[in-house]
């Protein structure tokens, strides 16, 4: 570890956002439960871009604009949307080839908070070798990654794949990290990927989306590698990496 | 575990403090490098009260009308203070029986945005058998951990008291948590208590005061016990709750 070595941070809501100097970092956005992981099955499955919007009132006016709409509040589908935010809907033939607006409670209001960012991509267990990988290849740069949260507040399911991501990255030796927000996520994942599955029914979220009846997609969002895409935020809009010119 | 049971939770920073509602709880403030270790000595040493003040220029005018001042930026002492803010100086008998204003970088800062509470409570290491003894006596309300963090980030250290705090409440079964925060400090506490000091090298906030030759207090401020009392925000001063008529 020297000091050349870029460095790797974690913030655990978007709320901490104005403590961190985020220019010229890559950031990463994570909100496992279930925007990041929906998205990832999206590129997966072929959608040609995801555009995030942050409030009820954009949502309406896409979808008025004869766009796609995947739309919750507090995990409850919107009314006017064609469906909700479950990975499951972004994987039929319906979505492939689409542009798709996506409204969620806590993920994409976040992407609004970077703006300074050097890029913005997308995390989640379902492509996180594949994002490695691109990051590897961007190794002089600062990597910060961004959990959504619940609501402003910190998120177990989040700050767990955060540091997840951050302990693959630390192994590379590629980069160096004195953010206590590493150290801590690093450790959490060291206790909860002896048994995931387990560990996960700690979540609050899970219990929330649980009394929902959304629960369906918790075992697949905790699935490594199961959608391999580094979605990236270009214009406004998320693409899959491989699409930009 | 049932429904009827008070609820336990932490927030691992000031800048979370408005996505959480803590009207009626009792809010214990936690900042262990150095504030709520050095406030929980200087009780114990007999120091009259602790007149918390969030900023340099109150400082001043305090000092300039008779006041002894502890009082730093950044951990450096202020120019004009009486002393810097290590436990250390709350331990003489030159402060027995005085009324000290103490200024500091996150620990009284905090102490602002909590004017809502039933009651504002100090914790760290040094007072926790004390300080859990009287949340046992009041084991109807919810409580409510607030971690002072370093300049609005996620602290490693402050959060690890939370958990072992938290962890000495959730045994006694009078409390339930539904929070997120709670678990992940818990079980980084799990991991910590084997080792305590060599897991406290881990914490950025330990490398910065190593770099101000002020790390001679980490092992004090770690100690269980060896501060009894439990010290309550009053009229706008801290006193220790034995001395409240």
């Amino acid at each position: 570890m020297t000091a050349s070595l870029p460095q790797l941070e974690i913030c655990f809501s978007p709320a901490l956002l104005p403590s961190y100097q985020i220019s010229g970092k890559i950031v990463v956005l994570v909100d496992i439960l279930r925007a990041t992981s929906s998205i990832c099955a999206a590129f997966h499955n072929g959608v040609a871009s995801v555009i995030p919007v942050g409030s009820v009132e954009e949502a309406r006016v896409w979808k008025n604009n004869g766009f796609l709409l995947a739309g919750e509040t507090d995990g409850v589908k919107l009314s006017f949307a064609d469906f909700g935010n479950s990975p499951f809907n972004f994987m039929t033939e319906a979505v492939r080839g689409r542009e798709i607006v996506y409204c969620t409670t806590n993920g994409t209001k976040a992407v609004k908070n970077v703006a300074g960012a050097d890029m913005l991509l997308i995390g989640s267990y379902l492509n996180i070798t594949a994002l490695c990988d691109y990051l590897q290849l961007h190794k002089d740069k600062d990597v910060f990654i961004l959990c959504a949260g619940w609501k402003n507040r910190f998120s177990l399911e989040d700050s767990l794949f955060a540091g997840a991501l951050a302990e693959r990255l630390l192994r590379t030796e590629n980069y160096q990290s004195q953010c206590d927000s590493v150290t801590a996520a690093v450790d959490l994942w060291k206790v909860a990927e002896k048994d995931l599955p387990a560990y996960i029914e700690k979540c609050a979220h899970r219990h929330r989306l649980k009394n929902l009846n959304l629960d369906d997609v918790i075992e697949y969002c905790h699935t490594t590698d199961m959608a391999p895409c580094v979605p990236v935020l270009s214009d406004n809009k998320f693409v899959n990496i491989n699409t930009l010119p």
